[in-house]
């Protein structure tokens, strides 16, 4: 199992600073496209960093919602939303040809990703436009491990293209397998916690629920979110176990 | 000589109506990319529309400027300005791909473009840029003809850009080949006066100056902007013009 | 019963021209605050053209979304609605003070206003705003006259803010007292649909609905809508009736 | 002399945390007003903070750029910059009256503040704008002090403004009594020689230019940017001198 991280969202005078220290721990950077975080300059900073490190890179598209952060939902479209995912990616598939790195995979953020997991519709959306960027060099979807993995690869056989399925240390999962919401309390896990649930997810391929059902997770990947206290900390005790896992 | 236009200039719920009927009748379009206008459908569109009337595309960055239409100078350091270019060179080219089509030339837009004309760093920044994007398809720079076509060519060769020169039909020209500021009267020709400048540019590559003088530019394009009045007319007419000379 | 338009809808260099003609002949213009539409400029021209004309002045807050012309929902949470909501009003209320006008009620937006209608959460915080901003002079809230007209002023008192009610001219009406959606054909009345729908509402207080019931419609005032076709002669038409009515 | 902070600088997820520490030491908030820092959440936690300490307010408007923070210059023709610098002072004064704060004074923010120290024309837009908003209640305007004060304040008496003159603790001064700009090594001075400046202003009503030249400034107010490393430290340090000086 490989581990993720939402990078290069910072944005102009504001930083988020989990940038540097962590590229040198994960395998894959989803890289913001300036519609949530991530301005041009941010973004050809994340992508020369992550090309440095020999890690993949991911497009992180997101509604267009600087203030909310890609958090808050936005009734687009259908042909709206398609433009807009394109529009991201295809600038952050070029700002990488710029320096010299490649785009292998496109995971949407925040609400969008939360609100392609809930309505097929906005699922096919995306699957929509990230077969449409894909002519020329196929990308790949990463989305939510989930009872339906299967279902939703047989949506995305429509559009040819490749499902990645990622697993989330750092959150609270509902006993239906999806993640509770950061409004709720005991949304987003202590350390410990989420080095416990990542070395479930890495051993066992499960999770414990919030009522403690234990959930199979077929999962490709590991999130862990690069604003959630102590991520670099857990980073790098998760790093320690696919190693010692892999040795 | 060739005919150029700025297209795909819409956003949102606002229309600049004029891309259906001028797009049968150009030869290039300079496509708006989402900074000064043109949000992701209004690109996608204008650019499925160019294809189909088989018109060369070329991308029109811009100062990231909404409210000013791209039109007010904007104090950016030379390496936000390459990206900023970039990014959104970046999107059209990918948005391009999407619909089947290609694009083969920046040329940037309003403030950004006289500031170019005026400030050799700048220049070179709007040159690096392209640059840094032409690695796989080599994209040319369009900029304005004046009796600096040659030294200008110069500094685009340490660039390895192929520069393009574009005249104008509907502005009146300075004693030294720029072009009279918006703000000042008589700046924009009017249907008759432009159609009388596009005439002497085609027959003979010059213009007369606002005291009267001739100027010999050496253009390879001439401009007619989409939010002149009688836009259309003028370019129908400068169509006739061309195609009599060819034939 | 009055009659009330959306105006001063322009942005920069994008233009919705129906502001100048219609003022004349409007009693009441909500005005756009800069979220959806209305830079700075355009909104103290239409604050000055409102009053030259002795028209009474609305804020018309909106999402934050220009792109969408504020016709999409937004998952604000309530404290950074009511925020939201207040930032836009202030701004119009003082821009308002600086050309000598005066704005006496809030009419919220495209889709905050069909969410308000549907959503309790959602109208509860507008009017925490609205209350919020009416310490020194006292804003009235347009609501959509409903059926419900009584149960929602009973939720207005909570807040101390007195309600306006108001009906649509232009638009088909469903069953329940709602408005057709614009995604759905229909919606937008003709010319003389629209002109027979505000007859019957200016002298029998109704409405006919989709499937031809007859709804009584409790409402003081009645809205064009400014990008509805034929709007200028229709609002001219119903401003014939108004007087002829009240001779 | 008085303390002055620029604050309520965060947007969104992302946040410039000097805000809860230095408002109980300083005297005076220049409150950001959304345009390049300061979402209306914010804006209203800044003012609440403001009100709690008994700090007195400012309004920090700017040029409209999130992504340059305000601290590129943008060409805007006169009336643009007077609305758009009108929209942010009604907006932050309204939200402040929502909270039960007052506005005082308005002082501009970044390439808005050095750009009208520099340019008459400019300084006269802003004065006209602060002007129209002072109607009801009076607002003074804080510029940096010169030793131009004499000459800046006849200009203002034809907009009836009042001006205020601050001077900086913690930038190193030209020989001609402006600010090194940001882009030269040594602009922003060490807490040591920050601290050192401060003493020099409050006790002798001077600075030391980078010349070595010592330099009369008659000012009302002193400046720490919240955003220069130690500026805790250094306000709280000045508070001393203050306190030491006027007991």
């Amino acid at each position: 199992m490989k581990l993720n991280c939402d990078l290069g969202e910072s944005f102009g005078a504001w930083t988020m600073p989990v940038d540097d220290e962590i590229m040198s721990i994960i395998d894959q950077a989803n890289v913001a496209c300036g519609f949530h975080a991530g301005d041009p300059i941010v973004m050809k900073q994340a992508l020369t960093l992550a090309k440095q490190h020999g890690v993949e890179i991911g497009a992180h598209p997101s509604y267009p919602d600087l203030q909310g952060f890609g958090r808050r939902s936005l009734a687009m479209a259908s042909d709206e939303l398609v433009a807009c995912v394109q529009y991201q990616v295809c600038a952050l598939l070029g700002m990488a040809e710029v320096v010299g790195a490649q785009v292998t995979y496109v995971k949407p953020h925040g609400a969008l990703y939360n609100d392609m997991m809930q309505n097929t519709s906005i699922l096919r959306s995306v699957m929509e436009a990230v077969s449409g960027v894909s002519k020329n060099v196929p990308l790949a979807l990463m989305i939510q491990a989930t009872p339906d993995n299967f279902s939703r690869q047989t949506v995305a056989d429509e559009f040819g293209i490749r499902l990645r399925f990622e697993a989330f240390a750092d959150r609270q999962y509902t006993d239906d397998g999806f993640l509770k919401s950061r409004q709720e309390p005991g949304a987003v896990l202590s350390e410990q916690e989420a080095l416990n649930q990542a070395k479930q997810l890495l051993s066992e391929g499960r999770v414990t629920s919030v009522s403690n059902r234990s959930l199979l997770l077929n999962a490709d990947s590991l999130c862990v979110h690069g604003d959630t206290p102590g991520a670099v900390v857990i980073a790098r005790q998760i790093k320690a176990l696919q190693v010692k896992q892999s040795g």
